[in-house]
């Protein structure tokens, strides 16, 4: 069996795994999220290989996360796209995830604070339609509209979009 | 260069994608909050191979995000612990991305309402402190307890955890 094509997967989660869960392409979109728009300054912020770095920039232009536009002086600039500026509560889940549980004794090396406020950045609760915490047992699985026939008969009932 | 390696890298976002980040592991996570919880029932719903799955379930117990329990039969339950749990906001992130982003034109394949409600599951929004979208611009990034030397160089005042 040959290694599985993600991009090609039905599952839109897989397909975005195909794109985000890239080894590389989160730490890209956050360097982006802080602000890097340069090559040299990613290339120094993440200590990642030149050769890496032009296929994972190219890799996100290509699914329309990021564009490179001119810059003054036969430069680059990266930018977000739409895209991907709302990959950022992905990216403040994961970090707040992360912060919870892959940081060491000593804390983690980068917090965030609201420019306005001061107030610390939350990362985002899972929070049902009252505002209570939802968990995983909360929810109803159901076939939506672009299901499969194996879908529709794990999940019962059609819903429209 | 060799292939770096992601979990020993100092920033906690590198580390968690050292783990989500792993191509199976998004989707294994996703069975597990739909309620899955058997080899066989993981393999049928992911068509993932047995090998591959052996090994993707083994990972996310090492890193402690899933536990196999004995269960009837000489079988095996796996199940969520608290730390796998705490990844359900991450999920629903992605799952939010993806169906807004990474979805044909036929809608999404599956739909998460709220067992109690009725109501549609959200997808976690970044929230500012005082309750409006918080965007990239928005915030500032500052040295933690953890950061190191070059961190603080770039990132400024450090700050307590």
């Amino acid at each position: 069996m040959g290694r599985t094509d993600f991009t090609q997967m039905r599952c839109p989660v897989a397909r975005a795994m195909a794109v985000l869960g890239e080894r590389w392409a989160m730490l890209v979109l956050r360097e982006c999220f802080y602000g890097t728009s340069r090559f040299d300054e990613f290339e120094r912020n993440l200590g990642i290989a030149p050769n890496i770095l032009s296929a994972r920039l190219r890799d996100l232009a290509m699914h329309g996360l990021i564009e490179k536009l001119p810059a003054p002086g036969a430069r680059h600039d990266y930018r977000l796209t739409e895209k991907g500026r709302d990959a950022f509560p992905v990216f403040l889940a994961l970090k707040g995830w992360a912060d919870r549980w892959m940081t060491g004794p000593e804390g983690p090396p980068v917090v965030l604070e609201e420019r306005g406020t001061g107030a610390p950045v939350r990362s985002p609760p899972a929070l049902s339609s009252t505002g209570a915490p939802l968990q995983p047992e909360d929810i109803r699985v159901l076939a939506g509209p672009g299901a499969s026939e194996a879908l529709r008969a794990r999940f019962g009932a059609l819903v429209d979009g």
